[in-house]
C-alpha cells in the first residue's frame, strides 16, 4: 500500500502515523519528492481499510499494490481448485453445463425438464424456490414447496440440484441441496455469506450486477474465510448505459478471474442478455474463452413459464446447441460432463 | 403496455395470446403499420411482468406506458407523504439533518456526537451497529451492543435513532430503533423488505448502488404493499465510470422522484463521494433541489474511527455546515429541524 | 412509434398535433386507456425525431418501435453484406486478421512488423500515423511522413494498409490507403462521417467508448446515406464501472449487430482491454461468437513503441495466437484469410 | 508515479529501465517488500505516460500519484481564473446565464428570443448554427447562414455570442463569434482542441458523456497548452445506467474541478435532462453548489422547434427562473450578470 502524503503535512503528525504504522508490523520506505513526499508499506497490506489512512488529515491520497484477498488469491494458491459435485467436476480440464427451468412450477414440469436436460449432457439441475422478484406483485416461486419437487426430481434423475438461497432464515431448508446459489442481488449480503462459509455445501456465486471483479472475489473471500473453500463464480452480465440486451456479459472476466484466481468460474447466457437465441452464440464463446462450465434456462413450456420465460429455450433447442458446446468443449481439451465409464443415474 | 408483434405472426397465435389477455380483464386496441402491428393493453398493466409477454413467440417486444409500482405512485396518491419521527417530520415543508458517526464504538463516543450534533441541530441519530463491509477482515460493527448503546445516547439526548439492518434474524432487536436503515447492497433484499412491511415503523431505503429509480420506487413499493407506508428514500450516489470522487450523486433523483412519487427524499452526502470537504457544497445544492433532509457522518475523532473515518466531518466542522443549511432552508421555507416551541428533550 | 398523451390533454391540442402528423403522411391509431390514451403511428417513422414529438406539452412520453436506421438495416436489406479490400473478404463465410502496431514509427519498423504479420497469416496491415492521445505531452504521431512509410510497407509487402483519420483536413492525404478507421474518440465526428459517405473506400468503424449499439449503427447510417456501403463495425470496448482491465469488451454486441445489421463486424481485442495476454483467449472468443475479424496490435518491441507499448504483442507470439485462430475459424466454416490459392503477394 | 515490479523481474532488466528513467531525469526511490518491489519516480512524471512504463515486461503495473495535467491545475496556478467576454466575467464573485436557442431558425426568432433572454438577465446568447445530430435525416443547422443570424442578433441586442463548432475546416467562419463552443462529441476531437489552442477565443469546453473528469481537464490542456487559457469548464450530464432523464448531471464534479484546477465551470440543466421542467431547482442547486454561471435553452415556440424542443423553455418561463437564479447568487455573494452601473447594449 502506498500513502501520498500532503505537502504541507506537519512532521510530528506523519511521526505520529508512521509509529501506529510500526507498531502494527508494517516497515516503511519513504520517497520524498519536489511536490509529494509519499510511503510504502510493507506487510500483510489486505487486512488494512485504505479507508483508514485516508482519514487522516496529513494523507493526500491512498493506492493500493497487492489484492485486498487472500483464500481466494491465485498468488497464495497457485493451483487450480476444482468443485466436485457428485460425479460432476468443476474446475481445470473438466466442463459442465447445469440446466433447468428459472422457477419450479410442479413435480411433472421439473422432472420433465430434468429428464430432458440430463439426456442431452447436462451434469445438475437447476430450478428456483424461492424467486428475487422486483415486482412484489410477481410470482415469489414456490418457496418450500419448489425445494420439495426439486428433490424429488434430483430422485428421479440423480441429478444433483443447484439453487438459490434468499434469506438466511431459509438455511435450514437446503440440507439436501447439492449447489447453493447466492444471487447477483445478494452478493453482498455478508451477513448470508458468513454463514455459508460455515456450512460445507458448494457455493455458486453470481456476480452482482455492478460489482466489480475485486468486490466479487472479496464476496468468495468472505465464505472462503469462513471455512468454506467449494466456491464456484458465475458471471451473469453487467449494468451498463447499453439496452441493446439486459445485461452486458463481461465475458474477459473469465480469463480476468483465472490470472487472478484459482476458483472456477462458469457462465450464465441466459440472464446474461434474457434471450434465448443469444444462448448458443454466448456459449461457444464462453468454452472458447476458457469458462469451466455454463447455467443455461431450460422450460418446457415457455410461453406459460411463471417467470421469465422470455429467456428461456425449449428442451429441443437446448438439446441443439448441447452438441455445438459438447464439440467445442472437445477442441479445448475439456472432459464434458462426468467422466467416461460414470453415469449419474448410478450416483444414486 | 404495448406489445409488438413480430412480421410473421400466425394469426392463431395471436388470437390465442388475445384471448388470454382478455381474459385477465385487459382491453386491447390493434394498430397494424405497414412493417409491424401493436397491440395497446388496457387495465391494470402494473401487476403484468412484460417479460411473461415477451416469452411469446409471435412477440418482437414490449414497451411499458405505465408505471409497475401503484402505492409509491404520486398518480394514485397526489398528496405528499410526511413521515413523522418523535417530533421531527420528514416531508413537505420540513428539512431534518439525521448525524452521527459511521459505526458505533463506545458509550462516550456516541453520547458525545450525539450532544453534539443535537446542539447543532440535528434530530435524528444516527450510528451504525450491524456493518456491512466489503472485507471479512474489516471490523464489521459492535452488533447487539451497538444498538444497547445507541439506545442509551437516545437516552441521554432525547434524539430519536436511526440504524441499518442487515439480515432479518436481527429483526427482533430493532424494537426500540426509531427509523430502520435499509442499505444500498440490501435495497433488493426482497425478503427483508416484506418484513419490513409488516412492522409499523419508519423505514429508510437507501438506493442501491446500480439501481435505476423506477428499481428502487419499486423497493419501496415490496415495503407499502406489506402495509407499511412510512418510507423516506434516500439518494447516495450511483456507480459510474468515474473515479474522480467514489460514487456519483444523482442529485437530479430528488426532483424527478417528487415527481413520481409522494414519498420524502433525502440525501446522504458522506456515502455519496467519501470526502468530508463536499458535504457543505452538496448539502447546499440539496436543500436547493428540494431534498427533505440529509443524513450526514460526524465523528468526534475521524483519524481514529474504526470505519470510513475518512468521510466523517468533526463536531465543529459540522456545526459550521449546520449554519448554512439552516439558512438554505429557510430560504426555501422549509421549516427546519422540529417546530419551534418544540424541544426534542422534551419528548421523552 | 408509439405517442403517450397526458391525462389533460387538450382536445384541440390533440387535433393540432393529429393533423400535423397526417399532413407528413402517417396513419395513425388511438387507444384510450383509463389514465392514459396513447397514438401509433405508422408509416416512415425513421425520419421523424421522438425529441420533435415529446416537444409538444400534450404529450407524456415517445416510445419508438422501429429501428431509426434503414441503410444498416437489416429488415430492409436481409442478404449479408461483403466489403472486400484487395483479396480479403470481411463478411460471411470469410474470417480476416489485421495486426500491426499502434503507431508507425521508422520504415525499418513497419516493413519489419508488415512482414512478420504477413507471414503468420494476417491480410491487412493497421499502422496510425495520426494518433489521438489524451495528453497533448504524448507522441501524437508521425503525420504525413507516417502515411509515407505505410505506403512504403505496402509497396513491400502487398498488404492492404488501414489508418485511422483525425480530422477532415487531411482527407486528401488517403488517397492510396485501402482502409480508412474512424476512431472510436470520432464515432460521432458527423462533419467527418458526411465525407467519408462520399468517397468509395472501405471504412473501419470503431465503436464509441460509451456509444450504445444504435448510435452506432446512425453513425454507419451517415456513412452509407452518402452513397459509400462499404462500412465494417469494430466492437473495442465500452467504458463501464469496471476498472480490471481498460474496457469491457461487448462481446455480445457481434450477434445483436448481426440481426439487427447486415454489415460486417471485427473485434479488436488489443484496445479491449490493454493487456497483450488477454489477446489469445479473446481472439478465440471472437470467432466462436460470429466475428468477421480481429485488429490486434503487433510491435517489433513492445518495450520501445512510442505509445501503447503495454497492449502489443510481439511477432512471434502474434505466430503463436494465428495458429489457433486458424483452427477456431475452420471449425466454424470460415475461409481464413484470402481465398485458397490467391496470394496477397501477387496482387501487386 | 509508482511502478510495481513483478515478483521475477530480473535483476539487469530491473537496472536497464533503472538506467533509462534516470537517465530522463527522474530519481528513483525503492521499496523491496515480501511479493512486490515497487520503485518510486521523482520528477515531471506528468510528460510520462503510464503505458509506456507498464510495457515493460518485468513492469506488473503502475500507479499515477500526481496529476497528468499542468497548465489547467490549481497546484500550479493557486489563483482562480476569470475569463471575460464583453462585460461578463466568468469566475470567483460573479454569475452568468447564457441563454437561446438549440438552434438558430430565422433572423426573426433568434432576436426575438435574444431580445427576451437580454430582458430576464442573460448576458450571452447561445444559438446553434452547425449541429451535431445523431441521425443523418434530422435537421442539421442553418450552418454559415446560422452564423449570419447569430451576429444580426448580437448586433441588434449587444448580446456576445456562443456558438459550436463541429469541424476544423470551418474555424475561418467563427472570426466574430464571441464564444466559441466544443461540443460533448468533440472533447476528445484532440485535432479541432489544438487550433483552437492558437485562437485568443474564450472556448466553452462541454464534458464529454463518458469522460472523466481527468479527461476532460486534459482536453483543457490540449487547448491551454497551445497558448490559450480562456477555458470555461461546461458540466452537461453523464451516460449512466439510469434511463429516467437523459443524462445524469453530475453536479459535484463543480467542487471537485475547483479544487483540481482554476478554471471557471458552468453547468447545462438543459441538455444534462432533456425536460424543461428540471431547469429550475437544477439551476437553483448549481448556484448553491459554487457553478459560475448556467447554459439554458430557451425557445420562443417549443413545439416548433426544429431540435430538442423538449428541452427548452419558453421565454416566459426563463424569466420566471432567472428570479429565482438571481436571489440564489445574491445569497452566494455573487455578482449576478454584467457589473451594475454597466450595460451590454453600451457595449456596442
Amino acid at each position: 500500500m502506498i500513502i501520498i502524503l500532503k505537502n504541507n503535512a506537519a512532521r510530528e503528525k506523519v511521526d505520529a502515523l508512521a509509529a501506529k504504522l510500526r507498531g502494527e508490523g508494517f516497515t516503511l520506505h519513504y520517497s520524498e519528492g519536489k511536490h509529494t513526499t509519499i510511503i510504502g508499506l510493507i506487510g500483510d497490506t489486505y487486512k488494512l481499510d485504505p479507508e483508514d489512512i485516508a482519514a487522516y488529515d496529513i494523507v493526500e491520497g491512498v493506492r493500493k499494490v497487492s489484492e485486498p484477498y487472500k483464500k481466494a488469491n491465485r498468488k497464495f494458491h497457485p493451483e487450480d481448485t476444482r468443485v466436485t459435485v457428485g460425479k460432476a467436476t468443476f474446475g481445470e480440464g473438466f466442463f459442465q453445463v447445469i440446466a433447468g427451468p428459472c422457477s419450479v412450477e410442479s413435480e411433472e414440469q421439473i422432472v420433465e425438464v430434468a429428464e430432458a436436460v440430463k439426456k442431452s449432457g447436462a451434469t445438475l439441475l437447476r430450478g428456483g424456490a424461492f424467486k428475487p422478484r422486483t415486482s412484489p406483485y410477481s410470482f415469489q416461486g414456490l418457496e418450500g414447496e419448489g425445494l420439495r419437487l426439486l428433490l424429488a426430481a434430483k430422485r428421479q434423475t440423480g441429478l444433483p440440484i443447484v439453487t438459490e438461497i434468499m434469506d438466511l432464515s431459509t438455511l435450514g431448508m437446503f440440507d439436501d441441496v447439492d449447489v447453493i446459489q447466492v444471487g447477483a442481488r445478494n452478493m453482498q449480503n455478508f451477513s448470508l455469506l458468513k454463514e455459508l462459509g460455515k456450512t460445507g455445501k458448494p457455493i455458486l456465486l453470481k456476480r452482482g450486477m455492478s460489482s466489480t471483479i475485486e468486490e466479487w472475489l472479496m464476496s468468495a473471500e468472505y465464505i472462503m474465510s469462513g471455512g468454506n473453500e467449494r466456491v464456484i463464480l458465475c458471471e451473469r452480465g453487467i449494468r451498463t448505459f447499453e439496452t441493446a440486451v439486459r445485461n452486458t456479459l463481461d465475458i474477459v472476466a473469465v480469463p480476468v478471474l483465472k490470472r487472478l484466481s484459482h476458483l472456477p468460474v462458469i457462465i450464465d447466457p441466459s440472464h446474461a442478455t434474457g434471450q434465448p437465441w443469444l444462448v448458443e452464440p454466448i456459449s461457444k464463446a464462453a468454452v472458447a474463452i476458457g469458462a469451466d462450465g455454463l447455467i443455461i434456462e431450460v422450460h418446457n413450456n415457455p410461453e406459460k413459464a411463471l417467470c421469465d420465460g422470455a429467456q428461456s429455450l425449449t428442451p429441443a433447442e437446448f438439446d441443439g446447441i448441447m452438441g455445438k458446446i459438447r464439440h467445442y468443449a472437445a477442441f479445448e481439451g475439456r472432459e464434458f460432463g462426468i467422466a467416461s465409464g460414470a453415469s449419474i443415474g448410478a450416483a444414486l
